[in-house]
């Protein structure tokens, strides 16, 4: 296709994505109903995710040669697949070279090639979600969601917001400045898109697609090139998405070094010397607070994008009943086994209990609603399985063992057998009560299935703890259970402090980890659980400058 | 007035600037003609000048008393303001304490509030173009406008930002997604400005208003509180704007420590312990790249915005005639003895001579022609205390003999008597010739009245070399003369790698130094000239965050 039948193809789109990202509506291009991709389509997904196993995973770009590599499934199949080998100076150097021309060309092209590769990678779900689902431990819903539409979402959106950033002044326009008796001064103006340089995206263990795209397209559609480099235990969903983008940009007429992969170990880490390297102007990072605090203060070269984690509180103050808000909080803290950022871990419950419906109850029997549902929600294997996934990552095992150690545990972690994976490693949330005072036990992030039961003074006291966890620690979700419209107010004036993002009496079918492209903001880079949001202005804006050009208009 | 009242009457002005950021066309609503401030005003402004001198500048805000101060006229004349003598925890204490009110009303207040103090410093022009004369050194034409109603108008783009980059989301809104043959999800959304928390300016001994206002601005207007810290040299000018502000937030009903005033000496500087503080979370700076490149490296705490210096270049390859582009060269490179960070620097010259009209003509005649302008130009001592104010700053000083020290000099400086302040220091510029190859000399900032004439092999390399010293020390303005098209687009493409705002065939009354608010960006942003960009998206956007709320609506 040319570059202007890609513009016309995707216009609507891009147009479209223009008008949501200010009145924040519901919309998602890209279905996230399996049944929307015909007949075919899991079948040759799935073929398509198995013919990649047990083999080099082939991309023409710079390399070495082949590497092995330290990726895994927690479902416990054998993945075995090799990639090329980096070498980070001939990376940067093709990615620059690659920025040439594509950083001259309009910013409707680079919208429209962008927008391209979306289409593509959304044929692709079924693939993608496999490669997902087995790198990262997600159950098959939520990888085919998470890691598909709903991460082409996040990516359009981040397309559109670039977009819509260079596109803020005019190209170019005539400037007439009165001189009183005298002519006008008349100066003909024109401002060019200046990429900031290459961009190095690290990944995620967890989320791959829908954290990483983000940055990597906020990046490209200003007109960089990007670097990925995956996390060593999950590579497959990103190495998909850089052999779908090259063949687009290759397509397009465009150098497809624009995009590459940058594989390690977690023996041989790359990730500080890529970052470091002085042409490297941009960083996106999504994981752990270790390296993303040491990304925050150690690469002034760069401008850096991160979103680390957090400890995410639940405050109950009082309901109209308990059965209505356990539904939604007993999935809400075992989706994915706990391993997504969103997760709320801390619940603060008043030790003297709540006011449900008209009536009092205890601090034992709230607590009691709740590992009542968890055990029954998670009671049969095969529904555990669907919704807890498999654990990846050793050291969110060990957390679990870690939080009942010694312990007051109101409900154990169960080892649930997945009915169709038998190497999968599962386990249902431990549930571990404490006393607002044991400060040192749960404020403190433990990623994955562990959930502590905080008993305080009063509301005042849960929300004065959540907003202290959330500016020492982070934390990108709260969730405020009350009838009292006061209650309400104060919570969200200290949510507003705190820098979180709060949902209020959540009971039906939308949970608290879930946070819709085009609409709610990821992060509000306002606490240490990151210093960015998904997607906002601030994430694009410095992507790019603008460089003015003037010539006078002779009279 | 209360706050409706001055929504009221300043809504058509934030308007036509929200309309104005976007068309980049020509605006300004702070009449640059000191004639359009009534009979008067020039006797008024004079005496209040006058009355500030001598005695305390007193200020109602925290402090440990009265401190002297460094600060001197570069026109000779005795100062004598002392200022309230800062205490870093106090300030910051009180800015924070002033913020939370402040942060949480409608951006519509304290855009209106903000544009209540610019009106009120319109008033007070004359005033201030006394303060910033004396203070910088500029000449008072200069002074006034740049010290007022340019500064003004840099300052209500910045309020126009902010406001434009906080609305850009409704503040609540109901999100509906459909949920196929169930009822819809319908949440009630809001979002929440969140300010980033205790800005901190620090203040240029040349432009005070002009290069502070926009970060100070944007600060505000966001929901931040600013620490105004001035120039050691220079700090009347933006004590003054601190009187003013603090006046307008009591009478709006706000905590006038949204604004508070830090001075120092040189022998006891306290800007590091100030953007140190783990309460400050935004700096903004413009000044020297030692500091300002120290700032960019450690401060991870807080967003730092820099506008440093650089290495500005003229590249002459053809021209029409002689005389028109040395009628403007000649005051672009003497306005304000070359103490303004846009001033050229470096001109670039093909050794072989170039073409003019239709005829050859050698470099020497070239140089010539411009010795000779620069000659005529600054014969009569008044006229050249019109065009060259005085210097400020031994240093400056200093490089004039600096760069002549057993040099090629074309022409050499002169000192000039101003006829009204015997005391002034005044020096016409300094012309030495290199060759390009000599790129220590020429190759590095001489910020004030020296001027390099630079002997290349062509045009092509001229280009070479300016992009060379832009990228490696920073430039803000390039001036490129050429009939040649050719030229003219490889000089655009040169700028843009650059990074570099680009003029050509500048003739009239336009210099390269100057930029016009509301349509030219000064820096982009993109190389070591500074990190920010006054004013745009970026510069705005991170001083602030969102936080958002869910509500779930029950059907």
């Amino acid at each position: 296709m040319t570059t202007q039948a890609l513009i016309d193809t995707h216009r609507a789109t891009l147009e479209k994505a223009l008008v949501t990202i200010e009145t924040r509506e519901y919309w998602s291009p890209y279905p996230e109903s399996p049944r929307a991709y015909g007949e075919d389509a899991p079948a040759l997904g799935e073929a398509a995710f198995k013919a990649r196993l047990g083999k080099p995973f082939e991309l023409d770009q710079p390399s070495t040669g082949v590497m092995d590599v330290a990726e895994y499934s927690p479902y416990g199949i054998d993945l075995g697949v090799s990639y090329p080998r980096p070498d980070i100076d001939q990376l940067i150097g093709a990615a620059q070279s690659a920025m040439k021309a594509w950083g001259r060309v309009a910013p409707d092209v680079r919208a429209a090639v962008c927008l391209e590769i979306l289409d593509r990678l959304s044929k692709q779900s079924f693939e993608m979600a496999h490669a997902v689902m087995h790198t990262t431990g997600q159950a098959f819903m939520m990888a085919f969601q998470a890691g598909s539409p709903h991460a082409l979402d996040r990516a359009l959106e981040a397309v559109a917001y670039g977009y819509r950033e260079m596109t803020r002044v005019p190209r170019s326009m005539r400037w007439e400045k009165p001189q009183g008796k005298r002519d006008p001064l008349v100066i003909d103006k024109e401002w060019h898109v200046r990429p900031q340089g290459v961009e190095v995206t690290i990944g995620v263990s967890t989320f791959p697609t829908w954290n990483g795209y983000p940055g990597i397209m906020a990046s490209l559609v200003t007109g960089n090139a990007s670097i990925v480099k995956p996390h060593p235990g999950t590579i497959l969903p990103l190495a998909i998405f850089v052999e779908t983008a090259r063949a687009v940009f290759a397509e397009a007429g465009f150098d497809p070094n624009l995009v590459t992969l940058a594989v390690d170990t977690p023996d041989a880490p790359i990730g500080k010397d890529l970052v470091l390297h002085e042409n490297v102007k941009l960083v996106d990072f999504t994981g752990g607070s270790a390296f993303g605090d040491w990304l925050e203060n150690n690469v002034p070269q760069a401008r850096v994008f991160t979103e680390k984690s957090g400890v995410n509180s639940v405050i109950i103050d009082s309901v109209p009943d308990l059965k209505g808000i356990m539904r939604n909080l007993t999935v809400s803290t075992s989706l994915y086994s706990g391993q997504m950022c969103t997760t709320p871990q801390n619940i603060f419950i008043p030790r003297d209990g709540i006011i449900v419906g008209d009536d009092h109850v205890t601090f034992d029997e709230v607590v009691n609603a709740y590992t009542g549902g968890l055990a029954g929600l998670l009671g049969d294997d095969e529904r555990a399985s669907d919704i807890l996934g498999s654990i990846k990552g050793p050291d969110t095992l060990a957390r679990i063992d870690d939080a009942a150690s010694g312990a007051n545990v109101l409900l154990e972690s169960r080892a649930v057998t997945n009915p169709t994976f038998a190497g999968a490693t599962v386990r249902t949330p431990v549930v571990v009560g404490v006393d607002a005072a044991e400060e040192d036990a749960y404020m403190r992030e433990m990623f994955g299935p562990v959930v502590f039961v905080v008993a305080t003074d009063s509301t005042e006291h849960s929300l004065q703890l959540a907003q202290k966890s959330a500016l020492e620690h982070g934390a990108l979700t709260w969730l405020v259970y009350s009838t009292d419209p006061d209650v309400i107010d104060d919570a969200v004036d200290s949510a507003i402090d705190a820098g979180v993002s709060v949902a209020f009496n959540l009971e039906g079918g939308l949970y608290v980890n879930q946070s819709a492209a085009f609409s709610d903001f990821h992060v509000t880079g306002a606490n240490p659980a990151g210093n960015a949001s998904l997607t906002d202005p601030a994430f694009v804006a410095n992507r790019f400058r603008l460089v003015g050009v003037r010539k006078p208009v002779l009279s």
